[in-house]
């Protein structure tokens, strides 16, 4: 019996994302193939030993290559295979010979496109569990630990460590979700591209995410389940102490078919999904774009307590969009109490909305209105529109005198430090209160530079780009809320 | 009887877009003020005599100020008005004495505030009409015509010439379709912030462009309409040469109390909203993301003549999603003709998902498979999924060694090279067929310079951020199709 077959899948899992070794067999100087990319990256990420495995060139990025794995003189505790399909059952028999933990197969052309690439692939695994080798794919985009600094993967954003993980049932979906996520100042832990899931399945990491200590909040691409009942029951559990947000693509009959195609993954019935979903906890999203909208209010926001919401607005359009945004959304705007009323007509000039959404022609980010507003027991969340990092703008405003150049940059300034004590200000009520306040600017768009909005980014209140996304990813706050029985149920 | 109540509206309004001089009451020094931002951007457009009053100082931003637009040498056609609320009765006072003939109030504080508000406001209409004079707004962001150079707005964005016109009922709303229309390279003819409507109201602005020959396509923000019957005679008839985008917000009970609040408009039951923009063809968003998607659309796009699209995909999750999102939006993805799928067959590696969403893992933007797939009678329309405009972004897959920098700039240039002849190709395909190619990216995003965004958009076909976004703005497209009679209905 091997080493690997003794360990149990925490174990087999912790090899996977942090390997003393690992070789990438189909390592490539040509620089249009993945088995360069993926070469280059764990050379420039260091920390382990890497090898090179090709049988035609002697050296790839300055590394001498080996024919095959077996002659590598080290262990290999990770092979990642970008062969072409009908090499790899000889490869992975390599991989046996060399004692090999786990591997990443990166290659297509298998069970997702008929027959004969399944016969390939059963027979791969069959090497591979003779061998106790678990495997990640294939047909992939590899997978990465920003903790052990792992990176099986052909391209990377500059993302950052974070608390999110990541596993994905389609390599280019989960590109687009990390790019979006770092986008928005979001950071990984776990990465897994799943692929067909010929070995691992979804449901395995998920397993192995619920007790990993750098996981806060887990998110999913999914095409179909293989062990659905497994799912089911890990959810319930999970959902309980972190929260699982999934994209479950294949909703519709053409959707189904293309998954078919894809990953050879039955979606099944969408509306038992969303039954399901729904009675374990998961928080389920229609496209990338709620999928980290989602992520990051779970990321900066206390859990509400209820769905009753405060609009702050600059612009009375934009709080009338907001209004029919938060309402669309299943969320209330209540009146606010006679005491708040009178804090607020004592800080605000007469022309004020005098109710909610609050415009008042001012600045709505000012303490006391938000403190005034947070305090309020009729009220559970708020909502700033136009209010935040917008100063920076100015330079917008186009084609000022030059001879006031100064001056705006003096505005600039004091606005930015005004704003950051805005936002300390405001981090501060929202922990004390344990109120969720979501800010989205549709106007002068935030800057995206300056001190403003790297306090945001730092503190996860980057603005939503609409109201809408910023009404939906609270909606879906309030849900996950009153399914742990934190907020009080709706009506 | 003076000159501009002989006017006909048209006149009036040509007037109000064309004037030979403005003068800006209440033009300030002070930077933070409107009157500062507006007068700025006049004398740096130039074209036109521009007059400063202001009564406290002697000269703003380097213009000699009167105390009255009365005391004015030459004639003025033109007031834009920043005053305090309650001043304003006296300046159009002094209007009607110097014969001006259209007034844009952009002070707030009137109808909008409440019962002393109206009252001032409807004192300066009856003013105003006993000197022939027209009024846009109160409360509003001004008006511009990038034909004439006439702007009356305190910001502008870097927004270009272009066939979009824009009547808006907020002018924070009306700011941000402005800006998100620049980015995505959409220009605008005509802009007009109608904020409170005391005289002239959204239904003149409509008639007025329908006649406009530089506008091709009207956009509407609208929280209610001061003559529903009037829009709804207009709009049947100019939808039929011209498309009508509305965003109606106000739609929920919330919605419309902030309506009522912000613009003093009474947004009416929103089931006969529907109901009556379905019977006159006008084409309703729900959100400003929306609104400029099916602008994008409209600008780029050949009408389909029916609901049936082909997915292409460099990626299965993509594919996957994209089948789902076309499917939402009520579009269906029928099979390719059995000569299409032998063309394939001959363009293609046997891996391709043979069948539509067509996922061929090489390039589907290559001419022999657009070509045949467009020709296809069973194909309406088709969306590129993640396949244009990605090589400037390999320098996104970061950290290769820089002895390859030459080779990746090689590499991208050639790229591109092939990308802008895919482009070419698309078009005169599009055209010859009258069918419309949407394109989104969601992976590696479409990079925002180099030659192949910049013929993008000049060709209007920038890409969509999203399948969703991509799918709905093709619905709309089919929509107005059917509403013409251009495209077979549904089923």
């Amino acid at each position: 019996m091997s080493l690997s077959t003794a360990m149990n899948l925490n174990q087999q899992l912790d090899c996977l994302f942090d390997p003393r070794s690992v070789a990438v067999i189909g390592a490539s100087s040509n620089m249009v193939k993945w088995g360069f990319h993926i070469l280059n990256l764990l050379l420039v990420k260091g920390g382990r030993e890497v090898y090179a495995i090709n049988r035609n060139e002697p050296e790839v990025l300055g590394l001498k290559t080996y024919r095959s794995v077996a002659d590598v003189p080290g262990p290999v505790d990770v092979a990642v295979i970008t062969v072409v399909y009908h090499d790899i059952p000889a490869v992975m028999e390599d991989c046996v010979q060399k004692g090999v933990k786990g591997a990443v197969i990166i290659s297509g052309g298998l069970a997702e496109t008929g027959e004969e690439g399944a016969r390939v692939e059963r027979e791969v695994v069959e090497i591979a569990r003779r061998g106790g080798i678990r495997l990640v794919g294939p047909n992939c985009m590899g997978h990465f630990d920003t903790s052990s600094g792992l990176y099986t993967v052909p391209y990377l954003p500059p993302s950052t460590k974070g608390t999110l993980s990541l596993i994905a049932q389609s390599g280019n979906a989960s590109q687009a979700i990390v790019h979006a996520a770092s986008e928005r100042g979001l950071g990984f832990s776990k990465y897994i591209s799943s692929g067909n899931e010929a070995d691992l399945h979804f449901e395995d990491y998920l397993e192995y995410l619920a007790q990993d200590e750098q996981t806060e909040i887990i998110l999913g691409y999914v095409e179909g389940f293989r062990e659905g009942r497994r799912f089911f029951e890990l959810a319930k559990e999970i959902t309980k102490k972190k929260p699982v947000v999934i994209l479950k693509a294949g909703r519709t009959e053409a959707g189904k078919k293309a998954a078919q195609s894809h990953t050879a993954s039955l979606a099944g019935s969408d509306a038992i999904c969303e039954a399901a979903f729904k009675q374990c906890g998961v928080i389920r999203v229609a496209d990338i774009s709620e999928l980290i909208d989602v992520a990051l209010a779970l990321v900066g926001q206390p859990l509400p307590r209820g769905r009753r919401v405060a609009v702050f607005s600059t612009g009375g359009g934009p709080a009338v969009m907001a209004a029919d945004a938060l309402m669309r959304h299943g969320l209330e705007l209540p009146e606010l109490s006679p005491k708040t009323m009178d804090k607020l007509n004592a800080t605000f000039t007469p022309r004020w909305s005098r109710s909610n959404p609050i415009e008042s022609g001012g600045d709505p980010f000012d303490h006391p209105c938000l403190w005034a507003v947070l305090e309020d027991d009729n009220i559970d969340a708020a909502l700033i529109i136009n209010a935040v990092a917008v100063a920076r703008n100015y330079a917008w405003w186009v084609q000022l005198p030059p001879s006031l150049n100064d001056a705006i940059e003096q505005y600039i300034v004091a606005e930015e430090e005004t704003e950051v004590e805005h936002i300390n200000n405001l981090l501060e009520l929202m922990h004390k209160y344990q109120k969720p306040v979501m800010i989205a600017n549709i106007g002068i768009p935030s800057a995206r530079e300056g001190v403003v909005y790297d306090r945001l980014e730092q503190t996860h209140l980057v603005p939503y780009l609409t109201q809408e996304r910023a009404a939906g990813a609270l909606a879906h706050l309030v849900e996950y809320s009153e399914y742990l029985g934190v907020a009080r149920g709706n009506g």
